[in-house]
């Protein structure tokens, strides 16, 4: 095979099956008798020359990390800005990658990292060194421009059918004398996939959860209260889902209380359920609970789902195979082929395509009333949650989740002064 | 076998296995062709007279009723007083009781409901009306006397475990540059075994959950702050887990949020998590997240403890079996008769032991700084959350949860006043 080295590097929050990803490129690139090293906490390690010898682990560590969660090697929400503005920065990576022979960068993450990996492949070009850079598609909010869905969220969706589905089957058990109204709080900043899959959990207006609020839909309290109210009347109690995202008319985070930034420049967000849960309480004067599930769902690796496990590991398998033949700036995307039966294949998708855009839900998958899901939103969504695949479990009643040993590669540059 | 007909009801909050106690009555009953009648909404539907024939529901329904969470008939939380105060309501069970041939009353719930059974067999007798009354034991929150550990519990605490483990996963890849400290919030009003049970996700003092917080002992916050800053300095994050019934020193409840009280007199709570994170924010400035599980520990059906599973559907095959012989005012308790390997049995307990008693973790189970669970607490839970027993999964990649018809009993009797 060509020489060189691959270097692997996780971005942004971590999903259930990211390492899945990472399994699936590092056991490809062994095939291959290519070198795979590994960033420490994503793009930070490459800036700071903290790379990881994955040949360090063995088969079967490798064999476990497709079925642990989080992120192996560490992640990182850091944005780098334009070549410009950053451009230190780049040159710096470009250094390392040059001190340690690195010819292919695979960047896992969402659009930003698709965006950083496309500049860093285009100093390499203006610099005259030679690159492949690959994206790798990843995120639980499911809001990658041109792949059909996204690694990691098929997983959260499942999580977030399965548990709503349960918490509602309690409700239905205690609403006589206790909760009538319970909210469920999905992740998702503008984009209401989580939210959506929620739906998936009943069918007609009587099963839950009864109202979704989407991000793509204005928040109309008054509007919300009343539909509230007619499911309590109707069904003895109601579920809600709500996105985090969701906004009012006039643009306003209905939880604005999380406030602050994050280093993406997103506002950080949370409490959009214990708002809505104390405002149903006062206005209406029901007994409400709800719920606030946070990394829960997009770390529950034990209720995986199977084909969100399979796309995640060959985005990572066709990675390792587009890098090195030399197809550069581009992404592994999931091409849908089929929705009945389920068909997908992976297709390459130039990078340019996927950096910085945002895909929000198609408007002709949220019910016309706004606060459900319509049959094409079902039929999307439904095999991205089909199949289980849960990991191995110990004696101790515990998922047999590995530790990398991590060890570090010996630095051959000075200290970054970023 | 005897005439006459079996009524169970459920009380109280429900567990992701109290259905599967429901599915032991039934098949015990059906094999020794007892009738049973299940209350619709715990003893609300005894006192309204809404009885729900179970003999309407196949034997294929009854079987998947034992993997499917929440209350199948219903439940509440309603307690009785004292026969003094509550007499009327009292008399109309035994009214209620009489109309439909009722001579085994199998309440599943917790210390109150035992304490319910219990009242009405003492009225039972006094009226001479040959009544069984039987306890079954049921609750998340594991403080029943007597009894080694409740239906339900098991399960509610592998959710924990499971969860605090794969949430750390999440925390420690995005450490570097984002969360620092994730709080989990337990259920748990005066007893700590929820909280207790996540200790089972790590092992050691840098392994997560590195703090645990538990309503046993006084909340000191400076001794928190310290301990967090402590830990993220020395492991690079922290993940804490609080029960939701932390108190200071002065036995103030440390999120008194929530406010209010339910129909059992105990004080409404909620928000524990929320607030240690805001405070943990404020005073030490790190990147806060944080968890409100809610009913999702508690319905987790997908992740249910195979011991605990066992255990649900062995105290209601015991529940019959004791109703069947006489056996008055009792509960089928659970016996440990080993640690290692792991051996319990079924026995008879009076229900006059197990009323109104509420069991905290023992001092020996926390750890001397407070702050976690010892050795002797890891090998009395860990065999609980031993084992998995997932329910069957569908097509549509969602457990097969099963809804019974609830055919209603013609009423004998006319409305209830109460």
């Amino acid at each position: 095979m060509a020489s060189g080295t691959l270097l692997y590097a996780q971005s942004g929050g971590v999903t259930a099956v990211i390492n899945a990803t990472a399994a699936a490129v590092i056991q490809t690139a062994r095939a291959k008798k290519v070198k795979v090293l590994a960033a420490r906490n994503g793009i930070l390690g490459a800036l700071r020359e903290e790379l990881i010898d994955t040949s360090k682990e063995s088969p079967a560590t490798i064999q476990a990390l497709a079925h642990t969660p989080g992120g192996a090697f560490g992640s990182c929400r850091v944005k780098l800005k334009s070549l410009d503005e950053d451009r230190a920065k780049y040159e710096r990576l470009l250094e390392v990658f040059k001190a340690h022979d690195v010819r292919w960068f695979l960047y896992n993450g969402g659009n930003d990292s698709a965006d950083t990996a496309l500049k860093v492949s285009k100093l390499a070009a203006e610099f005259d060194y030679p690159l492949t850079c690959i994206g790798v598609p990843k995120t639980i909010d499911n809001d990658l421009a041109v792949t059909d869905c996204c690694p990691g969220f098929g997983s959260a969706a499942k999580y977030t059918a399965v548990s709503v589905r349960e918490a509602a089957l309690d409700v239905a058990a205690m609403a006589d004398t206790s909760t009538k109204v319970f909210v469920y709080e999905a992740m998702g900043r503008h984009a209401g996939w989580l939210a959506a899959s929620a739906g998936l959990a009943g069918n007609g207006a009587d099963e839950a959860p009864h109202l979704i609020l989407f991000p793509e839909r204005p928040y109309d309290e008054a509007d919300f209260f009343k539909r509230v109210k007619a499911t309590v009347e109707r069904v003895g109690y109601c579920v809600v889902v709500a996105s985090e995202g969701i906004r009012t008319a006039d643009g306003r985070f209905v939880a604005d209380a999380g406030g602050g930034k994050d280093s993406f420049g997103h506002t950080q967000l949370g409490g959009v359920a214990s708002h809505l849960a104390g405002r149903v309480k006062d206005a209406l004067g029901y007994k409400v609970h709800w719920t606030l599930p946070d990394y829960l769902q997009r770390s529950a690796r034990h209720i995986a789902s199977k084909t969100d496990l399979e796309q995640a590991q060959a985005v990572g398998k066709a990675a390792v195979e587009f890098a090195l033949k030399g197809m550069n700036s581009v992404m592994p995307v999931i091409v849908r082929t089929s929705d009945a039966p389920y068909r997908w294949k992976i297709e390459a998708a130039p990078l340019s395509k996927v950096a910085n855009h945002e895909k929000t839900m198609p408007a002709g998958f949220i019910r016309r009333d706004g606060y459900g899901i319509t049959d094409k939103a079902r039929l999307h969504l439904e095999p991205l949650i089909r199949g289980e695949a849960p990991p191995p479990y110990g004696r101790d009643g515990l998922p047999k989740y590995v530790a990398l040993k991590n060890v570090g590669v010996r630095r051959k540059l000075g200290n970054w002064a970023g």
